[in-house]
């Protein structure tokens, strides 16, 4: 028989088992962070009605979903009712709507699941990937200071990471409407058209984008007016001094206050937090693309890697769950697409702090007739706590000391009939390449020991 | 607008956050134990290739496929070339043959993942659900003394997992073959179709089985044979004395001499595991459905609870992969239905020894002016570790005392005017309903040293 060729679908990221620790502890990671905050975990089914998720959504979103369907439901040639998530807000607003009797607000979740879109296979695009979304949600109405308390728990999340500098950009769209509404543009989609213009300034630059706002046959803006937007959106800087210059501007609009006070709030809890000033700024030029958000929006850059783009996002919504309950639900949150993250991380090489396989040891069988010894040894190690592996196959000793180095251990312990004469093991350490006699009953605490050593340096 | 009725799929289990806690610390609790046996992750996409997921399968698994398309392909009219795992044990031989040359062999690998089945929807049935799998998979061959370790590693599994008394029970199909050629049953397919009733045995009882298997018109065996056969299924007990009584049966049959010997091997390792005899038996009725064991075969029992049937069941098989690669790849391993076992556990209240929201704080706002003091408390809270919760809302302190209970805090913060002009903090233990003033400056050492005592109890 001929075999199929194994192959998975592009878009996917499928890792070795060295690269999935590494990954598994970015996300335990995330998830401690997550908790530290009392962020309670959720999780949701893969599948949802088609009818529940789509409401929301326009044509775009819709092009991108994958459809399920049992066999049973094809073969009577039916529409597909069920669809893979999207995203982990519209299984949240649902989760929210269902269970809303016993929840208690303000609710806190995080939820860190794969989602689905039918992309177009191309590099850094993924069709399966991790979003590790944390929310609160508050009925009727959430305090803005819940606004501050996201910027604290993603820069919690990102120190944690240790993946370097990163920048948590601020800013809030009531200061963009309300500016807008001053220049004379209050209707929702001139709005929406302008800001997604200025989504594009960091790709495009500020000229193309002013002559995209001015350019006839019917443009947005005035040449004046999208001068003065243009100087607005180029503001950016630490909290306190961004929030001076904004109130000085003197624009005579509700909404723009609103949204200048909301930033004055977020500004002043920070420090309560210990978020250090030079992890977070206001930059007015963070629009977001989505209408969905209505007050403060986030983004969040990694110094160094800038070219990355935004590895945490996301914003408050004025209502989560309108299309499922009655109730009024305002929202905060933010979402890390993980899978992404890891891919860009790993492909500069900035991942070697984790992973690696962990401190484990493997026990090696160099003498068939002290298998039970070997057997024992590894089973004190587990007992300790030390993840363990005991070679059972009766290899040639070089083909058992290779197999052990590329196996990824970190230490090898041997058991010869010599050691065993001599009461010890010998224990390799095989980054070090390193080897020492320890006596047999010290092996267990002599490991451990070393393994001590070997985290506190982390 | 009218809403939609927020809903889910049938078949799906979806959990409060507290319920969620628990069900995450079972996962946990697996994980490490498959981890300190040094089992290696790996995740494999939701989705696989039509041709490369139901190659193996025959009618029945096809039938309860979900299969996925994008929107763009259902517009295309195409036959849909993705479909939902159904199991975790296709994606692993995909995945060996796929990545064969960057793995070590005995490859060890664990996957706690989602599987998906389009099952009519009947109580205790689940269309999605989390199998938690541990194999290891050999080149060529791989030694029978893994199928001890298997055992171990259950046993250290549900141990961990705190859920009583169980039973591992372990057979051999080698055993059952070779009995049933000295019976002159040869056939494969007959030999299926006996297996097929002596799996019956537990539900139907031992009469219903001996009829079906000599009732006419083509009866599987004839009476004497079938006694024989269930005579020999009756066979149950401790490892040593059933290979004994297994030994002195006398059959003359290669293949069973072989499946004896194998379970003799799995017998003399387990005591070096520290495997107590009272956890585990050799039990011959023991056949397990599938046809894709070739020898050693698990179940596990909760002794208490023997009605939820098998927590934990699996086995020894040739070739993990020839559909996908030419060599030959012989593995054995195990498979906890998580979501189904902790369906049973809580229907049970089995469960009152995890969960319950952790120790965890909320700090309360009596006093608005004391907002920032708030703050900084849950700040030092989180420095060391301990998940805290800072109320952000003004609500009158009654609705703040009864939604810190509501929200299944451990402890709550309660900063007044009073307490801040004496220097302290109340701290309100709610399990306990007890409260005590604490000196500010030592509210974290306290809180730790408190939640260092709750954990040490468990």
């Amino acid at each position: 028989m001929t075999p199929i060729k194994p192959r998975t679908m592009p878009g996917t990221m499928e890792l070795l088992p060295a690269d999935q620790i590494a990954f598994q502890q970015m996300l335990d990671t995330i998830r401690r962070a997550y908790e530290r905050f009392a962020f309670l975990p959720i999780e949701t089914p893969a599948m949802e009605f088609v009818d529940l998720l789509l409401t929301k959504s326009g044509g775009e979103t819709e092009k991108q979903v994958y459809f399920a369907q049992s066999s049973g439901g094809r073969a009577k040639g039916e529409d597909p009712k069920l669809a893979l998530r999207f995203d982990l807000t519209v299984p949240l607003a649902r989760y929210v709507a269902e269970h809303e009797a016993k929840l208690t607000f303000p609710f806190r979740r995080y939820q860190m699941q794969r989602v689905y879109r039918g992309e177009s296979a191309q590099k850094g695009r993924f069709r399966e990937f991790y979003q590790c979304d944390a929310d609160v949600v508050g009925k009727e109405r959430l305090s803005i200071e819940y606004d501050a308390e996201i910027v604290a728990l993603v820069a919690a999340v990102f120190r944690d990471l240790q993946v370097g500098d990163f920048e948590i950009r601020v800013n809030n769209r009531k200061v963009l409407a309300g500016f807008l509404a001053s220049l004379g543009v209050t209707d929702p989609v001139a709005r929406a058209a302008v800001l997604r213009e200025v989504d594009k300034l960091d790709r495009v630059g500020v000229d193309r984008v002013a002559a995209a706002l001015t350019s006839s046959p019917e443009p947005l803006l005035a040449s004046a007016a999208a001068d003065r937007l243009l100087n607005l959106v180029g503001i950016a800087g630490p909290g306190a001094a961004v929030v001076r210059q904004l109130s000085a501007l003197g624009v005579d609009d509700d909404t723009y206050r609103t949204g200048v006070e909301e930033l004055a709030t977020v500004t002043e809890s920070l420090p309560r937090y210990g978020v250090p000033d030079t992890c977070w700024g206001i930059h007015l030029a963070i629009a977001r693309g989505l209408d969905y958000y209505t007050g403060t929006v986030y983004e969040t850059l990694l110094r160094a890697h800038a070219e990355i783009g935004s590895v945490c996002s996301g914003g408050r919504y004025d209502d989560l769950a309108h299309y499922f309950t009655k109730s009024r639900l305002p929202g905060v949150g933010v979402s890390i697409g993980a899978t992404r993250l890891f891919d860009q991380l790993q492909a500069r090489g900035l991942l070697s702090g984790v992973g690696g396989g962990a401190a484990d040891v493997v026990v090696l069988r160099f003498t068939p007739a002290l298998a039970a010894e070997c057997l024992a040894i590894g089973t004190e190690l587990r007992t300790a706590g030390i993840p363990t592996e005991v070679l059972l196959e009766d290899w040639a000793p070089k083909k058992q000391l290779a197999w052990a180095s590329q196996r990824g251990a970190r230490y090898a312990v041997i058991l010869g009939e010599d050691e065993h004469a001599r009461g010890v093991v010998a224990l390799k350490d095989l980054a070090k390449k390193a080897q020492e006699d320890v006596p047999r009953d010290r092996v267990t605490g002599h490991i451990q020991a070393c393994a001590d050593r070997t985290d506190s340096r982390r």
